[in-house]
């Protein structure tokens, strides 16, 4: 079993916020991220899928299969886009990086089972100093 | 005469657009970045001052005081911001990383003469492959 | 479950020696991290929680929330500091990595629970060459 | 139990190839990365080992001994080196990451038993984009 | 007058040799960058060119046309290539990172001065310890 | 003409002060720098050199040579020590990353010469907010 790791980026607008909530309680709860026109980040996304390495190809999984899924399923959808609006995926979610991963975790998980490959870990990097990883349940 | 640099950070939304193209225009010129929903990045900013070092204290300048003026003249006023609507000294402008480094240098430059040292560059880190760099004419 | 990271840096002053053996002993097993005269690192220090995501905020944790008990409980006792002579939690410890790892496990692990989540991994990079993680047993 | 991770680099030539296959074989499954006259990367590895604290040193292991191993062990026959002809422990293996991480695994692993110590993981980066891990099994 | 630098990145094998010299002499002068099997390394590239802010777009030169010509004039002829044998621009050179700078600056520079934009220069980053910087003369 | 440029790292322990100052002096101007039990930093050095290419090995210099060069003279002599007290060439000045930059360019400098190239600048980055670069003037 070897893990393998595909990053790729994307930079999109979000922004923090509960609907149900006034700004007031939005800003004490989220602050500056709460702001109403918007702010954005280069996110740094990484995909981990495990499996055993093929014998014939010396790969777990082709990287350009891998990035290709990646690509259509995830970074078209939501690079240069704005999450809290134009991402049919992540309607309805509050944007944190939390909800990111597991919004593309649901995505790609069902994609890569054909393949004969699992996937292990979802990682958003949203600054330097910010991540999460979800690893599906 | 030694040169010191500052590195300061911002995530902010923009747009690039031209009010008076159409959205086709704006489209073709530039492509995804010009989503009316915003996108946004995660900025690096680089400020480099030059002068001669003060023998009293070994500094070209205290960079408490270097980080206090980029901070409050400029990074409180972008970051988590929308740079097209939200920034009084970018009011007017399309927002591209040449114009963000021009429209810093503006506001640093005279901040720093009083303080017997010179503005030399201003840099604009968009992405890990695209950057700017401003020495002023 | 997901987990999330806060990445902090502190720049201390430390050398790695044990008391009781001579200079010499200390020399032949710690080598120039023995200096008397001390050394020191820019440690870049990753705190991984981990928990359920609270559906109304979308965060596992606000990260001000956890970066705050991290400055507060950690950074501002060790930035700038002396490791080995200034730091009470680290008092009568060899200054290794993964004891400063361990120490800072130590100090912050009680103050997650509270909140709901758990602490998960505590990660010291000292160099770009060197890192340790401990998980806590 | 503690983690330790020591980063080594190494830059080498490599393809992708099998050689019961035709070229256009090759070049269908492999790509660029097949090009029969080699390209190369600049590879980084990380070894990880885990153990308990020595409390006469506070180490889990020595860096200076770790370190030696790997480069004894493996920089030394891989560096500046043909990945596919010049390399007796990669011999008859398609060099792809996964091959090379578990190749590194099979060297290593016998290594640090002696000293105490268990080798948890072995990480190529191949790429700032492509990276794999193995965990021994 | 701004500047802006476009990052693009390229897999390469190379050695370093002259082939009036004796494999002993390539030794004594390359040392184990003259492996008759190659090797090879993550180059980066950074291309600085500069000119005018056109106020129409808020670019020196729009950054999709920059990082075409970079693509097409030179990543497309030497990633995952071996420049010593398959590179038609640096056929007779010895492939240093000098050399190779500028051969890259003599087949971008004539490209950019119909599009009103000067090269200022070209940076080749072989290891994360070693660059040059060519600009022109 | 082309420019080179090495990085190396060094480790070390320095602390801000002016003996002819009080405590309380060195505390209002460098702040918590001023620790008198020491601080300390994972210091990078870059010394980028420039020299015509020799058409014989398409070197401005043989990159052993520079390292060996900036080793013997300066890394050996700082690397794991206090900068303030023990470095003969540091001896006397503030030890702030400015005067850092310039007592590694006056040992530098003669030692270039012979070799046909010139110095032309130390740059000294002493955390990721934090540089200094000097050219001789």
């Amino acid at each position: 079993m070897v893990y393998i790791t595909r990053r790729e980026t994307f930079n999109a607008a979000h922004r923090l916020f509960r609907p149900e909530w006034s700004d007031e309680e939005n800003l004490r709860v989220f602050g500056k991220c709460s702001n109403p026109s918007w702010h954005g980040h280069n996110y740094i996304l990484y995909v981990t899928v495990k499996g055993p390495v093929n014998p014939e190809t010396g790969f777990v999984v082709n990287l350009k299969t891998l990035s290709k899924i990646i690509r259509e399923q995830v970074i078209e959808k939501i690079d240069h886009m704005n999450l809290n609006t134009q991402v049919d995926f992540m309607k309805g979610l509050i944007i944190s990086s939390e909800n990111i991963a597991i919004a593309i975790w649901d995505v790609l998980e069902p994609r890569f089972r054909p393949l004969g490959i699992e996937l292990h870990c979802v990682k958003i990097v949203e600054t330097e100093n910010n991540s999460v990883e979800y690893y599906g349940n």
